[in-house]
Formats: C-alpha cells, sequence, structure tokens
C-alpha cells in the first residue's frame, strides 16, 4: 500500500471519527463527542500516514495553520484555562490531533483527561461551554475552510 | 508582567526541567528522565508564553520545524512503534512538548503514557532503548542546535 492511502482497516479511513463540523482536502475537524468534554474537537488529516514528520513541508504547515486558528477560535469563545494538544495514535496510527479545551472545573484538571477523573464536572458549566458551540463552530467553519 | 518575561512562579522558568540535551535562544530540549519510558524528550519554548497561538507565526514554524526533526531522530534511532506529542501545560503553563518514543512492550501501550498501567516493561528492552540515547543524542544536537 503506497504511503497515504486509506487503509480499509482503519476507523478515520472508514468513517469521519465524530460530528463534523470542516472538511477540506487535506484534513478535516470533528467534534469528539467525548462526554465530559464539550470542547474537544480533533483534526484529523486526510491522508492515511501516522506520523508529523511523514508530511512534506508544505503539508506540515497547512496542519499547524490549521490547529492554531482552531486553538485560537477555541480560546475566544470558550475563554478555557488551558488548551491541550496532543497527537498520540497508539491506537489508530493514522494522524490526527485532539484539541481540548480544558477548565479548572473539568472532571481531570489538572491531570490529563487519559488520567484517572478526579470530580464530577458541574452539569451548569457543561451546559454554558455546550450553549457556545454553535458560535464556535461558526467561527471554525469561517477560519479553516478555506485552507488548502 | 510582559507576555513571554520569566516567571519566578513558573519551573519552567527557574530550572531546566530535566537533562539539558540542546539548547538554543529560543527553545531547548531536555530528557524527561521519566522512569519506564527512557525515549522521552521535553521540547521546552524559552520564553513564558502558555499556548501555541501565542506565539508569532514565525516562532510557530520554528518550533514545528524542531518537533518535527526531533521526531525523525527518535524514529531513525529508537525505531518505536509510535510517536506521542503533546503540549497540555495544565500544571505548567509555560510552553512544552512532550515527545515520546511509544513501544508496543511499554508499560502503557497502547494507552497514552497518563493512564494507568498496563503491564511491567521488559528491563532488557528499556536497557536497549537506554543504550541507543548517546548516539540519538549526539544526532539531536546536530539537527537541532542551530535552529533560529
Amino acid at each position: 500500500m503506497a504511503a497515504g492511502s486509506p487503509s480499509t482497516a482503519c476507523p478515520l479511513c472508514e468513517g469521519e471519527g465524530g460530528r463534523l463540523v470542516v472538511g477540506t482536502p487535506a484534513f478535516r475537524l470533528i467534534h469528539a463527542q467525548e462526554p465530559g468534554f464539550p470542547g474537544f474537537y480533533r483534526l484529523v488529516w486526510t491522508a492515511h500516514v501516522a506520523e508529523l514528520s511523514d508530511l512534506s513541508p508544505a503539508e506540515r504547515a497547512l496542519m499547524l495553520e490549521a490547529l492554531v486558528r482552531a486553538e485560537a477560535a477555541l480560546r475566544a469563545h470558550l475563554r478555557p484555562t488551558k488548551v491541550n494538544l496532543a497527537s498520540l495514535g497508539n491506537m489508530v496510527p493514522h494522524l490526527h490531533w485532539h484539541l481540548v479545551a480544558r477548565f479548572d472545573w473539568d472532571s481531570h484538571f489538572p491531570a490529563p483527561l487519559w488520567a484517572a477523573p478526579l470530580r464530577e464536572a458541574p452539569a451548569d458549566r457543561l451546559a454554558a461551554v455546550e450553549a457556545a458551540l454553535p458560535a464556535l463552530e461558526a467561527d471554525l467553519v469561517q477560519a479553516l475552510s478555506a485552507l488548502r
């Protein structure tokens, strides 16, 4: 199989992997739909490559620009305590970035969201983040959809 | 305090944060010295900024180039199953990237290293990674030290 060819064994080649927010030829942004983390998105590279260093310099620059624009929109709309960015891919080795708006009241803060939970997140706080998503996502479409 | 000024309350302004491998004006690469993860490095931005989107476009491009070169050296020398990259900073909101060579035999694979361990890593495998670090780090110095 050529590097970058779709893989039938890969869930990120076979499906969106979440709720699609923005799609471009090179990447898509999806809402991760992870309970307790309403400000959790994923930037998924379209081509089936595993690592950042598999991208060409031009592709990497495009990916970085998309990441930065998405992070800036999350900060502007959700005012998170911190943004978490991660490219792990141990289970699904298809390049994708977790972008997570973290709050000092969330279930895991300040621990990584993959660690054990520390508390239950307050329902009213979660609902307030959920309520901010339509305006955030309108801006995400604006900021990302023309990137080539 | 001006954005980017050193903070006396920040451990990454006050100390290296690990064993220094490469230092440049804009960033440093340290070995994280995390037990069980000999191929775990951190790229620490020198200026005290919290988020990727706090950097200028030129700074971001430099950071990306450093990340990619470091990842490529890790892949060439350690042949990991996967590289994990993460900028979290919930506890220390000073921009730094975790770069971790992950192996299918390590204590947490395929889970994130912040999750609960799944097994004990074999001592001989850990020792083999340790033995590869001097050559890896010589290449990291070569690849990163002139980046401006």
